[in-house]
């Protein structure tokens, strides 16, 4: 299957590229390199060093003898992205191309407006693309678990049968997302599930759970085929970030009490939930939702975690938590989808989390611990002034 | 109490400061302008001819013996906004400065992204302006009914108490709204709720039903205050345009069966419910939703009601129905809270009817009837071309 990965040289985009070339498919990457560019904006670089695209693709035809086709731009830039469609004619389009930390939408004005921008209206010209060139065009889009919020009721996939004063509908599963980054794939997930409904698009919309891990299969073959591995208190995820912690001797930094809770899953079942809603896709017309997570722990747990598992002696340090979210909260999550389409979890209790302290171990002269903690408060702007009142 | 009307130049935005203004409110008004240039882009003319802010305005001062302040901007200036925002203090602004046009934002690529690029991102500076100025201002925020589609439930005031697998908890209503730009006011309720979870922002919702009517007690005073009258394909709304339909002598053009049913509210009402929000505000953290309309009536019944209130032979006709909706549906409205705050509405069995055919045999040399047909498909993207499959 022809298959264009949008955001393909990403932390996930550049892995799902792989896993697909690797399984067949004919397999393109676009991206614009924003990615590269927060890096330079925050100061900080992935602690495992990454190639440039170019180089990553030759790589890639090196080693697997298969090729890559690379496009270079951005999504905002339609006359780019119609021209990219029609020259390379995709039967799906997996879209990781969004600006993905909650942190960075909340810095401020400037960043929210630019997280909002960049991924709803990115994701617009998308549908517009993929609607006037090739309706049939199956979508493969990435949106989060933290859409959801932490409703006291159990959380489908993306749908939710309400029975109201003795009627029923099937509805879009009501929101309640936790920043400005989760708020635009939320618009996302509303403007897609439209295009369904009025164009007869075909859509997988993949609420995905924080990711932790750094390598695939394919990645492991050769250095210069490594994704990025993000330890900052802006891009960095919360296993990893514990990993990181543990390794280089510094406390565990777990915000607040430690009692909300996440959904999780390894980056090897990303890349194969990927795959798999690529080869099975959703029917014309249908705005299909898969829940992309293996398991629920809570953020105290991970770090118990990955203490129990440091071969050394590990400190949990509890700090204010910057974001606005409940301390405590009923979580249970409906993920059903992808394991009935062939999905085999790898939960934590593998081996992955000890592969994580190798690859930090051999790169942690790269970690500058400056930047591991929180900066960006959720409640800023209310508290940051009040000139009036 | 200082009230920043934003859109305070467009149809009922400009009654809106009238009516404030007339109930003992000091009031400014924030425009640019956009909704004049519309007509220019679409060839088209208000059919009441209306007067420039700053005419307006000193009519008003004339008149009333009473000031508004006139601002001439954009929020999608955020220094311009921000600045405003500090110079008026305004205790409540009321935010009607948004793209209102369905079919306008579904004309193609362009328009749409425009639609959600200027609602959305105007009202996160807007957002952001409260937050950082004074988080204790009241943001009275125009919504539309078109946001929650026709679901087979009944429809609650923003909110509904979900019930599943014997757990229970309040989310916000699930909405299936039905063109790019009722999308951009569901994008904005998300952002504007989070804002208040957040930020303690207090902000009201006001769902709007279809508009009609053209004169409320203060626009009447003089022909100088007059305020726009739309009856265009894009602009114009669905009583509006029979109305005049009926007074040229043309057929009133129902698409498909006229089986779908509106929401209705009385432009007198409108402006009265706005007060009512601002003079009674949500609380500090709280968003609050009412739903804004009287009544409720299947596109063929309101054709037919003005049918036989018109002093003269009317014929009705059915045009395929250009809009993406269901042709037959389940439409039940809870619109209680603005009634609680002491709204009483006007009905259509009262006799506005027969003053907007005044107002219209008065103005109709200024009709084009070329303007009236809907020209704007919502399956125009897909249809139009599928080069690739």
């Amino acid at each position: 299957m022809r298959v264009l990965v949008l955001g393909g040289d990403g932390y996930l985009g550049w892995p799902t590229a792989l896993h697909l070339s690797d399984n067949g498919h004919d397999v393109a990457v676009l991206d614009n390199f924003a990615r590269r560019r927060y890096d330079v904006e925050l100061g900080v670089e992935s602690l495992v060093p990454i190639e440039d695209l170019p180089t990553r693709i030759a790589a890639w035809r090196e080693v697997s003898g298969k090729e890559i086709t690379g496009y270079e731009g951005d999504l905002l830039d339609a006359d780019f992205l119609f021209a990219t469609l029609r020259d390379f004619r995709p039967e799906s389009i997996v879209h990781f191309a969004e600006q993905r930390s909650a942190p960075y939408s909340m810095i401020d004005r400037e960043h929210a407006v630019y997280t909002q921008h960049n991924n709803v209206i990115g994701t617009l010209n998308l549908m517009y693309a993929i609607a006037e060139t090739d309706p049939g065009i199956h979508l493969v889009k990435l949106g989060t678990m933290g859409e959801y919020g932490t409703p006291d009721i159990d959380i489908e996939e993306g749908w939710l049968e309400v029975e109201h004063n003795g009627r029923k509908d099937r509805m879009l599963f009501p929101k309640r997302p936790g920043s400005f980054y989760h708020l635009s794939k939320v618009h996302d997930s509303h403007n897609i599930e439209f295009g369904c409904r009025v164009w007869g698009m075909r859509a997988t919309d993949l609420n995905q759970g924080v990711v932790y891990g750094q390598q695939t299969q394919q990645t492991s073959w050769d250095p210069r085929l490594a994704t990025r591995f993000d330890y900052d208190g802006v891009f960095g995820t919360v296993l990893n970030r514990f990993v990181i912690q543990a390794v280089l001797g510094l406390p565990l930094t777990v915000y607040g009490r430690g009692a909300q809770t996440r959904g999780l899953i390894d980056i090897r079942d990303t890349v194969d939930c990927i795959r798999l809603a690529v080869e099975n896709p959703a029917d014309r017309g249908e705005f299909r939702v898969f829940n992309q997570m293996t398991e629920s722990m809570s953020v105290r747990q991970i770090a118990e975690l990955v203490a129990e598992r440091f071969p050394g002696p590990v400190q949990i340090e509890h700090l204010d938590n910057p974001r606005t979210e409940h301390a405590e909260h009923y979580y249970n999550v409906k993920h059903t989808g992808l394991v009935e389409l062939g999905l085999k979890p790898h939960l934590l209790s593998d081996t992955l989390i000890e592969s994580m302290f190798d690859i930090v171990g051999a790169n942690k002269h790269r970690a500058d611990p400056e930047m591991m903690p929180p900066k960006v408060r959720w409640t800023a702007a209310a508290d940051a002034k009040s000139e009036i009142s």
